[in-house]
């Protein structure tokens, strides 16, 4: 019997995840926001490397609340929107219930086992370059593969399924041992690259480009290597190498910070600065460059905010 | 005998201390670059609290060579130009003449009492508000006093004639014991406020403003301490609280590096940020904050100088 699935977020990782497993065959239900209407009415299309998918018919909510039960939650909301998962997972979580978190950054996991404690907390890092384009309409441009892990504990049974449900549906994958390992990996890209496409307002070609923020990325990197270090997790050096040549061989990306920036979105400070610092902090160490990134995005993201977002932009 | 002066760069510093010199009958000589022709037909026109100037007639030169000799050389160039001193220095350079550096950061008197060992070298700390708005006109908005002293020694006789003559000029100063004390004091203000100015794009209020740019304008004003500490001037912790209220107390204010910025012109990141670092550097201390605001402007700069100015921007 395959698992069912509530997708939190029809965004373009709900919406390209989301849109696989019911191309799968799996009974998925879709929490829509913006364009709830246009979903529930026309579906979804995705446009992918991988193969185009186009979906006539999902089903669509615009309230938690009138969403079955699923085996399990995607969340797939920015992480500036967990203020709301308190409320919007209450109904839908039972004894056993599996929500997977495929967002970046640290810390939501342990917010919601607390919160959530008869559920299976796990986290899914997605690589991708996605962008919704319009209602109903994504735009998957390459990448895309997922790690998996549960939240403090390594693999279990159900993970397995999941994850052999999501290579049944062409979304590549791979268990991690370690989800927390694997997200402070991730924050390797993030955390340099997130916030300097912001502050520098360029594409990463421009940054890899430039002596002085290569410089600045790379330094940022050895802080972010110092920080998972001290927090216990056994990183090795070489893969601060492995980032820059990841991202010198990069075509020329606008990263989804940057995006969200343009549009006048929140910002994911929090989770991807914000907690990483809290956690090393806590282990003594202190990453002041990358503090310096968090406070001018911070200052950034309130002004932003605070002023009408230019269209368009 | 009053002292001769050449102004050697006629901008708004240049323009408001040396019109206040001629203006109190000293023998005043003007280097200027793109106003030349301006300011050779009608003179300097300088707007100010202290009580406007209107100087229908200055000895005005396009070529240092065409100079006479001066007692005083008054470098009011911004640091940026540094590289043309050496050129523009040696056909007025005699024995005993009085190099007097009237720039922002660390390291330009080093670098002229080096190439000039036949000189007296001192450096002046300019606290102004003032800007040139077209050829031949500054606009003086608001302070101006200066702090002298001379390069690795305390005041000598000369400099203290200067200091009076500075006086008698209207021109409100100080002499310090230390220049370079003196000149880390003004580092204080100028690296949190001048980076963040142009990276945030912000006057100084909204940065005051904000906890987190306000934070780490506290947390800069730390590195800028320890500095001082490890390069040897005992300035004491109560300074750093001197420049946040002296800055919360201010008019809302655009840096002379973000008016830079913002004209296309290149900034002065070498003498305020790359010097102090430098320095720190070698007496065993890192500012990595101090070191990312210096990245970023690099960037910044390189990057604007690299495409057109925005006229008027």
């Amino acid at each position: 019997m395959q698992h069912s699935y509530a997708i939190i977020g029809t965004g373009a990782v709900g919406g390209l995840y989301g849109a696989r497993l019911q191309h799968a065959g799996h009974d998925v239900h879709f929490l829509a926001h913006s364009d709830y209407e246009h979903v529930r009415a026309h579906g979804l299309r995705v446009t992918s490397p991988w193969g185009h998918v186009t979906l006539p018919r999902v089903q669509a909510y615009a309230r938690s609340s009138d969403m079955p039960i699923c085996d399990v939650i995607c969340v797939c909301l920015k992480t500036t929107q967990n203020h709301l998962l308190p409320a919007l997972l209450a109904p839908l979580v039972r004894p056993g219930t599996v929500i997977l978190l495929m967002q970046n950054g640290l810390g939501a996991e342990e917010e919601v086992a607390a919160r959530f404690p008869q559920a299976r907390v796990a986290g899914a890092l997605c690589f991708l370059c996605c962008n919704k384009t319009g209602p109903g309409v994504i735009h998957h441009v390459d990448y895309g593969h997922i790690l998996l892990g549960m939240h403090g504990a390594g693999p279990d049974d159900t993970l397995r399924r999941i994850a052999a449900e999501f290579t049944a549906a062409g979304i590549p994958n791979e268990l991690k041992a370690s989800l927390a390992d694997a997200r402070w990996r991730k924050l390797f890209w993030n955390i340099p690259f997130n916030g300097l496409s912001v502050i520098l307002q360029a594409e990463t070609d421009a940054i890899m480009a430039d002596t002085s923020s290569r410089g600045l990325a790379h330094a940022l990197l050895q802080e972010v290597l110092a920080g998972a270090h001290a927090c216990g997790y056994a990183i090795e050096d070489a893969f601060m190498q492995h980032i820059m040549d990841f991202t010198d061989k990069m075509k020329p990306y606008r990263t989804s910070m940057a995006l969200d920036y343009a549009a006048g979105r929140p910002l994911e400070i929090e989770y991807i600065y914000d907690r990483p610092l809290a956690a090393a902090r806590q282990a003594g160490l202190a990453m002041p460059r990358v503090a310096t990134l968090a406070d001018e995005l911070h200052f950034l993201d309130r002004r932003r905010r605070a002023a009408p977002a230019t269209p368009g932009a």
